[in-house]
């Protein structure tokens, strides 16, 4: 059997190379590649990717993994290797079932798809990009069928993003919280809109970049073992344990968009920094789930970014970078400023109260659409409505309405909710951390975040994906995911600014 | 046939997409990768050169070529197909001899050692390096050991840099080379010594870049497919005909080191960029040998940018940039400054006259340490002591001594002797093309470079790795390499400059 395990170890681990292979071209493409090189680059990312799906998809792997399973049954299940054999199973057998021509025909229908959803949001016609919306639509519901019998069509799609996670559970608790969101949001919306005119006049990228860079570098995100670069769009991309980068782009008429994009993706960053290096060469390497990797985002983008100790520590830094744009302002001004609710149409620009409302609805929408209870050509419509319902903002164009996200045309359907569910994981960790380190607050006003992230490299990020993120979380709180913490954290918060 | 044929591009399609990778990990290893991640990053290396390995020697692939062996002798000896099948061939043969093992272990070695050449250079530690070096040694050995039966144990290294010559051979060029240059330098030593201390003042980076960067703008460098940064050894990397790359360095103290080596870089970057798109995904997108790469990279550097009619029409940009550090210093000065023969201690640094002596050392010891005459430890010493018998200059440290260049830390052996063919095939092919381009000299000093550029297009750069270098060489000046025509552009360059 030791030589079926190392055999095993040896393939997942060349298969893993491979897409740190993969990933580094990805990144590449995004940084620092000649805009002429499309089609080299092209061939060559085919190309490894296709090696790497034939590697996992083989009947050596295959054979090996039907071997291994009654052997990882009689290991400590916490051990690397039983969570090893148990997690590539697990992929292995839902990379199987899909067909290779599905796999090619979901390419270049997402490849076309997204060069119409570019031409639609441009033009703001949804009617461009319909048809191809339908399409994709038609994809996913055949992906989904693959997998019957399953409790729900969303189930094998949620899967590839939370594994184990079921969509009833993600109902549930979006079920419990939106009322209560919606409830914070009128409170608030009675209530003087706060000043944050400060946060839209130019501030110098360089500027920017140092203080982020500072602010990070306190966080201990380890640049001996990371970077940071300007990219269109910021990221988080790991070629390793030990290599793991961020990338940040400046907007100069909105100075907090770069700084908590920074911190967001350190977020991102720390949690791979922390992996044991025990799994080093094994795709457990990685988040246990999208919504526990964007519980660290958001954690340190907002628990601790937009927390009043965070700035009694760093506003004098910040006004020491930007004493012209920030004269007259206090550090209650800028707490506020920078906590300011307003329910606005676009996603990536919501503030922490309103976020998962965007999230919710397009669950919504995501599983009307896969179940059939709602038409492509119908999508607009109950986009706007529910808007109205939800945020009280109703968008006057599709493109910026239904048109606003990528994922669709890409074909992402099931990634959605774990934006919300990461939100939630971050705040109920946060109160788990709260009772295990006494003083978080003042060490967080006198910028010291080594407890706060031992904790984290402790409870979160040394396991990597060995667990499935349900598991993980009951673990470490005691529960699973629940919505008490993060609305409990909200009221208190918005209570305070607001004085509700 | 066509079948097979197919078939067996799309397999060396892949396998060179698979190169393309492993150069980008290369070239993110020297320019951006964090310091920390040399294990991640070694790994990946070692799983896509690996496989790139098992792909290339696979038996399919063995089969593929027995097929097509005879159907290629029926087509155009110069078609592309033809020349893709042949040039496979013969690599083909060559790698089946080297065992996967072998190369993955080599891969892994020569990351390893690469970051020890780092540290060793750095803290000018001999020692650090001395074990690395030793493995790579061993490794060296062995592999040429993989095609006994050889007339030198240096000539299956040899080979794989300039495909079919022979030790031999080369030391031969060499033995009628030696004595002619040592009596130049003689006679050159014996004249008063040229003054070029306004270039070891400092210059400011930026300006070196900028200038750098308008000079191979007008040489024909396309930025559109192809990018510079900075590393610690200038060099060129292509991850696609429509992507290659730069590198370079600023010495504040040897302004003309990083202005030289940018259009080194550029000429070896325009070769791989004027390969014709139909050999756009194959081995062929590459030069013919390191020889003839050398020759594009030497051209541009010293036939062209150290010329009299290059600086009559740059000098004058230069004296814009920098007219503090060039203030009283007339365009002939600045001329005989960076033609000054003077023998120092470093190779790149070295002058057209002294150039290939510091090559003659390097393949002397190589041959000594493969055939085992020599041990690792005791190589500074000899080195020190080879460089005081050819050149009359003794290091003081062995950072300026044998740790100076990154070759054998990557494990290229049989490389060295290819920068001084390079210059002796610079020189027959610039012979051939003055009589081709009457009036070459009056349009570099108007700064215009498109029929030279032109030239080496159509002569060369199009056919890439078509044809045997001497073959390629003989097609286009009529015999395989001499050293004839370099030795009569030395000697007429520096009588006219030294009125010898």
């Amino acid at each position: 059997m030791q030589v079926k395990l190392d055999r095993f170890k040896q393939l997942i681990a060349e298969i893993t190379d491979l897409g740190r292979a993969e990933a580094l071209l990805g990144w590449d493409q995004q940084t620092y590649m000649p805009r002429g090189s499309g089609e080299d680059r092209g061939n060559v990312l085919e190309t490894v990717a296709g090696l790497s799906h034939r590697m996992f998809t083989s009947s050596e792997m295959g054979d090996l993994l039907a071997e291994l399973a009654p052997y990882a049954e009689s290991l400590d299940p916490e051990s690397d290797d039983a969570c090893l054999i148990k997690r590539t199973a697990h992929d292995h057998e839902k990379s199987t079932k899909v067909p290779t021509e599905w796999v090619a025909e979901f390419a270049r229908v997402t490849t076309i798809g997204q060069m119409a959803w570019e031409e639609a949001k441009a033009a703001n016609k949804f009617e461009v990009f319909r048809p191809h919306l339908e399409k994709v639509l038609a994809m996913r519901q055949a992906y989904a069928n693959f997998f019957k019998p399953y409790d729900h069509i969303y189930d094998p799609l949620l899967d590839d993003f939370e594994p184990g996670m079921k969509t009833s559970e993600v109902q549930a608790i979006f079920n419990t919280l939106r009322p209560q969101q919606v409830q914070l949001l009128k409170e608030i919306a009675a209530k003087p809109v706060i000043d944050d005119s400060f946060l839209h006049i130019p501030y110098a990228d360089q500027g920017q970049w140092d203080f982020g860079v500072d602010v990070i570098t306190r966080f201990g995100y380890d640049w001996n073992r990371g970077r940071q670069d300007k990219a269109v769009h910021p990221f988080t991309t790991s070629f390793g344990i030990d290599d793991v980068r961020i990338t940040t782009r400046f907007d100069p008429e909105r100075a907090a968009s770069a700084l908590f994009s920074t911190m967001h993706e350190a977020g991102h960053a720390m949690y791979e920094q922390g992996v044991a290096k025990s799994l080093r060469r094994y795709p457990l390497a990685n988040g246990a789930s999208m919504a526990v990797h964007e519980s660290q985002s958001r954690m340190w983008e907002n628990l601790v970014g937009r927390s009043r100790a965070f700035w009694q520590f760093f506003y004098p830094k910040l006004l020491q970078q930007f004493p012209g744009q920030l004269a007259g302002v206090s550090q209650e001004q800028f707490y506020r400023g920078i906590n300011k609710v307003e329910p606005s149409l676009i996603r990536v620009e919501a503030d922490e109260a309103t976020y998962n409302l965007h999230i919710m609805l397009r669950l919504e929408l995501e599983i009307a659409l896969l179940e059939g209870s709602l038409q492509v050509g119908d999508l607009p419509q109950v986009w706007n409505q529910k808007m109205g319902e939800y945020l009280g903002v109703v968008p006057a164009k599709d493109s910026e309405g239904v048109l606003q996200d990528v994922h669709w045309s890409g074909g992402m359907m099931g990634y959605f909710p774990t934006y919300a569910l990461g939100n939630l994981v971050s705040a109920q960790l946060w109160e788990k951390m709260q009772q295990d380190i006494p003083n978080l607050d003042g060490q967080i006003s006198q910028g010291k975040f080594d407890e706060l992230l031992g904790w984290l490299r402790v409870n979160i990020h040394q396991h990597g994906a060995k667990f499935e993120p349900q598991v993980l979380i009951k673990r470490v709180t005691g529960t699973t995911i629940r919505p008490e913490p993060f609305m409990k954290y909200l009221r208190d918060k918005y209570s305070e600014i607001y004085n509700l």
